[in-house]
């Protein structure tokens, strides 16, 4: 399993923002066979990690129009800096406590 | 370069959860070889990202006897359910907007 990390300082989110997240999230899973999409906001910190079967699934769904568009209105009105990394899962474990 | 992605839902956080957290953070970055150490908590959502230059590092610092105390307060205390992945960096890239 592969996931891509984002990580961003945010700039300033508005309305239009918080649509398109959840537009994005939508599609990643529906139609782009995301496995899972979780994100977190704290002050101006966003961590958003999203969860793949293969590299393949991630690059096509890099070039999805509305989320080529997206990533151009995160880059100019919403982020200062950001950060993009592609890993690949070794292992895991979790628990319920 | 590895990471480890910790994500969490949060039971209560506590004031001893923040020095603990301030603790352990500052454990790893300065006797434990960590790279970059960055969390974010929204709700009853943690994310957490820890990055390593190689596995065994990774292996120590879960070892390590204050990590473990903490470690066990976040099962009795702190959190409901938790997941733990370690994940190799294969690129990233990353942009000032």
């Amino acid at each position: 399993m592969y996931a891509v990390i984002f990580k961003a300082k945010i700039k300033k989110l508005d309305e239009e923002y918080a649509q398109v997240a959840t537009r994005m999230k939508e599609l990643a899973l529906e139609q782009y066979g995301c496995l899972e999409f979780v994100s977190v906001i704290e002050g101006e910190n966003e961590i958003a990690i999203s969860y793949w079967e293969n590299e393949d699934d991630i690059k096509i769904w890099k070039n999805d129009p509305e989320h080529i568009l997206a990533q151009e209105l995160g880059k100019t009105k919403w982020y200062e800096s950001y950060k993009v990394q592609i890993v690949e899962v070794i292992r895991e474990h979790s628990g319920n406590t």
